[in-house]
């Protein structure tokens, strides 16, 4: 059989790509049985993937962090071509140039039909919410991929208007599988509005997603932390204050520096688990992020939390944090009647505005997240690069439909 | 001078009721200093107070859980008839009987504007936020009193429409000034609306207030939980369930009796930091309940946190407890996609409403919370039998206002 | 062929019961040639009715103030169970009775992902939004019937857990199809809340249900106009209070009476444009409630308007209201600053929640309505009986399966 | 005495500038006594007027087409330093520079405490809500002037953090007081949000204030129509689409050529009652502009209506119109579920972070609405120019204080 090239994870630093069978109208069998679904899926249709993006939360696998056995296909952050469709597929068509949200979704339950399409009841059946080729979410297949297959496809795919100006713009729109809308999860929920000031620790592709979302929404200052230099020149490229929290200056007094006050209208944690302490030799210190955010968010504010934390961490220091158990301020965020928002980002909610801006080039998220088109045979070499902290976002291109240059 | 009867802090597990000048026109020197502010108050009245609560929070101080000092004035919970006002109180007049919110605000800072007088930043040089009668407060006098002074009493008070309604139904309104408010606000910020079912932990005079509220605001099922028997058959007796987690069975399986199911839409935890762990022999464990409660709320659903949780803590067993940082299962919360909201409780967003709910005997506050009432002259007796967790609210009478029958 | 009897209009004033051809799991052929659907439904179910209620807005057709045509077939108020689904329907099973919402919706297009699905954009080539059973739009068969046809019916039908249980309580749960969510969505966008006095214009059947969602969401007191004195009589049955429009006396006046202030907070128009001016020998005058209702409502406040106002009223008096343009007293509604909300109710949005509140108890709209059972071939008295201003709602029973007793 | 030079209207189309008493701490005489305040006003502070707007609302008094009389004093949109406070204003100071929001609000009623400060309940005899210098307002001195009495000035006033860039910005700053928020709140409650096509009916100053709003709030295209050639010149130049209602072709067409597609997300009523039929020879149709902005909205969206609509109209045509009755085409409206939000922006609600916006640089509202600059004494001259569609936004500079270039 064959067909179809797909990265996969092979070892705790390793990738590779390798060859699998084409994918089919099918759902996983575990998913089919634990929920009751038929394994034929008349709601899906198979893609090929014109774009398709190495994720922070890929490296998480990579790094040996999670329970991923070897073999587990990657990706899903997806950008595909309609190359084949169900019976029951009535509003999209083949030839159609279409985003994956990362979260799979039914449509169908009360989490989809209350807009939670992250948390959706009937895609996973180890918990609510599930994605594209990761670990204990039912076993869909990845679409690091040539071709991938979606389900419940009219409910998930973004249908782009024009499939010219979707190619052109393909840089762009293959941010809003999830970094986009995952950012933007983040500033909105931290309320970022016309005016706002607002602190993003990190400066990854979420991060600088996140900052740029904020500008969008009408940010009037956006301040991004980090500790690598290169993503905080990254950062300020697009018209960000940057905070190096490498330094021994408490964020405080160089949030003060910037603003002449030392706490933000809002923040976003676009960090998450794998977070380092403040300061040089800061070491890892998994709630030392959301622990600084707390401290510069001002009293009432709220705190977008799209960084992952994980309910398993078999790479952790200490016994807690193994299972996600945190040490965190709480007393803190209580005497500032703090707000916390937690969680994928139900992409839907957003994509479709999203890709509005972008068609009328309001946003221009390929440039802030620096992204950086490799073919996919080259995915091991992405893989690395990102996971020694590459100021970039690195696009596999499985067809040599996208553009090389932004 | 002396002229005022007021409620004070001496040791630990020890209040009295002592003679203490009568209240002026004036806010406090520190705060007037501080926060620029004239001492001369033309926007106060004086109060005479018709009835005033004793509250869980005001325990913390009398436990000797926080760093207030001996002399310290106590009571935030106040109804009074105002004797006195200032030449700039424009809209209450001598005689109104008015609700007094906990929260100190001056009506006049961003804050306050946008409805979050809970962390009013003209009124405590500490921090954002203030009430009568507590430590790191900025010094307000108590009102567990015969008189108290109200600054900024136009902004603040609320007035009740009738006078003689006002008392015949003063059990019930004087639960205005905190808790009713404090218990909504959780239910509220939980997301409890019509069908929900809700999950409450703690059934002290919050917790409870929050249950009758989420029966106020639609919810299908609300159950309670908690170890004290006495507080449990409390909330059965106005139609709430009840979970007893002093039973080894764990709080999902006692929920899954109830439900059929072992999560709800929404929680709330009315407990804070002074959590006890589940089960026989649980022992203070700070986290206990918000984890818990994480494990209870369905994936999307939020938590409403009136419990209040501290930053300093100089009673806790461990170094990290005395200053608020505990050990939260961030992982689990993230996971499922959950919200939360701390903080105190604006009062002043919610009483006007609950008041109307009062005085067309929609809400029944007071037997729901066990409203008892006892002379002033007998608050140490008050304190110690709510902190031996009595199933009561206590509601101080200084004036003979109050009759006694609920 | 044959095999189903159905509630058909044949002139104004008169309907009959035929027998028609069972429905297919086919959509309507008009619809999928201008939509690009395929006529094989896989998404679809056939229902055996168990319920079925006439609407106030199948009277507009059969009053012929519509351009039905004889022939067209009635009922969009359908309660059922599966007897037959196609190979996409994946959640619900043969044998599930369920709810069905009057709004056919795709569950697939921006505006059902948006929680929308009153105005949902693939189902009606003539406009957006559809129903069953109603001109103009798309031809879907009626649900006055002993079976009728459900598309996409993972999405649309609403499953009740447990069937024994819900045949018990089939006279309140058949009002979550259209009148329960319709008054509640009237009394949410409205702004009911805890507290809220509420003015409910019309006491109908969708009067009372958001005379009674109003009662659920809170409100202080709930007052209810008519010039009916059954239905107001039956308003204050469920502790509605009451104002009789046909008196002399004004509306502010007679809230005055009640309130002791000739406004409320919140306000709904639950009778549209059939309206009949105030007092005595009003006659037909259709913006005259919606004019009323801004009179009495507070500067600030909300209008709940589900009403139907529609866009073509052969049987109007004036020209201008033929084509539903009314004469609105815009310059009040902008002086005190009113929001109002207009359109279909999205029952998808509630029909969860009102049923949870139903099981559990809470709602008793069956007795709210005056639910009363007849049978399917009764349906041509319902409708008279109910267009001369019975204070009923009829339940068309096809299959027997409905207890006669509330 | 004298004092204080201030713009006063004489007749249909005469303004004149004239001398009046300066300003006192008092409040007037008419308000202080329906109210219950004291005519002493510790809450009042008076302003020197840095700069001072012609609205298009003042227009509407000085056409004739209120009942205004000679000698009523105009302006309400005020910049100015403080120069003189009463004992009760503590948290702003003498020498302060602050906008005053148009709407005089308490601060201290249900409404104000809401946010609601368009509509407070205290400060207007004949209605909820009030303005300086307008007709059945109370009688507030307007602030066309050198001169003006702001009361609740800790309320009211919005302090600019530093005097030198205040006096720098202020031809932006000084669309603070009115325009930038109404036309924002235009947006804002029309949905405007990331991505969404907006289309803003009248290009006058909230129109373009309203455009550029839709921009800032993150919309993909704002399209502005008018029939004055050179008020869509003006919205060209900070990058809005246009559509000429002078033309034949109807809204419908004109917008699909900019969209294609004859529909837009969201909509702004920027005219109100003044409004003009579409197409050559319009006249004079006070509902044409609304029942045309449904038309182009889609379904499910909302309208955002600053534009003025009132309730007595001398100079109306029709005897409906005098009173505010209109023609509105409620049956469109209804079938798409709009909503509508009417009434006074509550300035206080958005001019903070509107202030944010200007001072860091992302909003430039002086240069979108052609802010243009004359002294005072021109006044008369402003408003003529003004009142023959001058695409300016005219700013009276009383002391000299406002650079000339913007």
């Amino acid at each position: 059989m064959g067909g179809n090239r797909i990265v996969v994870y092979k070892e705790p630093g390793v990738v590779a790509v390798e060859d699998h069978d084409m994918p089919t109208l099918e759902v996983p069998a575990e998913v089919a049985e634990a929920m009751g679904m038929t394994r034929k899926a008349d709601h899906a249709v198979i893609l090929r993937c014109v774009s398709t993006n190495i994720c922070g939360s890929d490296q998480h696998m990579v790094r040996g962090r999670t329970t991923a056995p070897p073999g587990q296909t990657l990706g899903h952050e997806i950008t595909g071509e309609v190359v084949e469709k169900g019976s029951d597929v009535q509003f999209v068509d083949v030839g159609d140039i279409c985003s994956v949200p990362f979260n799979i979704a039914c449509g169908r339950c009360r989490n989809c039909r209350e807009g939670q399409t992250g948390v959706c009841l009937n895609v996973n059946p180890a918990r609510a919410g599930s994605a594209y080729g990761y670990v204990d979410m039912g076993g869909w297949e990845g679409g690091q991929a040539e071709y991938v297959m979606v389900p419940f496809a009219d409910f998930n795919l973004l249908r782009f208007p024009d499939r010219e100006q979707a190619l052109e713009k393909i840089l762009d729109l293959t941010m809003l599988s999830d970094i986009f809308p995952t950012g933007y999860h983040g500033a909105y929920t931290a309320g970022v509005t016309t005016g706002s000031t607002v602190y993003v620790a990190g400066a990854g592709p979420v991060g600088l997603a996140a900052a740029h979302s904020a500008q969008l929404l009408g940010a009037a200052v956006v301040i991004v932390g980090d500790l690598n230099a290169d993503r905080l020149t990254q950062a300020r490229s697009f018209g960000c204050e940057t905070v190096d929290i490498s330094q021994d200056a408490t964020l405080e007094d160089q949030i003060a520096q910037v603003l002449g006050t030392n706490e933000v209208d809002c923040a976003v944690d676009a960090v998450g688990f794998e977070a380092t302490g403040h300061g040089a030799g800061g070491g890892e210190a998994p709630a030392a992020v959301l622990n600084s955010v707390m401290g510069v968010t001002r009293a009432g504010g709220r705190l977008g939390i799209p960084g992952l934390y994980v309910t398993g961490d078999p790479g952790a220091a200490d016994p807690d944090a193994k299972e996600g158990t945190l040490k965190v301020r709480l007393g803190l965020g209580w005497a500032k009647s703090h707000s916390f928002t937690t969680g994928q980002c139900p992409v839907l909610r957003y994509n479709r505005n999203l890709m509005m801006s972008i068609l009328y080039d309001k946003a221009r998220i390929a440039e802030a997240v620096n992204a950086t088109v490799i073919p996919l045979d080259d995915a091991p070499r992405g893989y690395q690069e990102f996971d020694r902290g590459a100021a970039r976002k690195y696009v596999l291109d499985p067809h040599g439909m996208v553009p090389r240059a932004a």
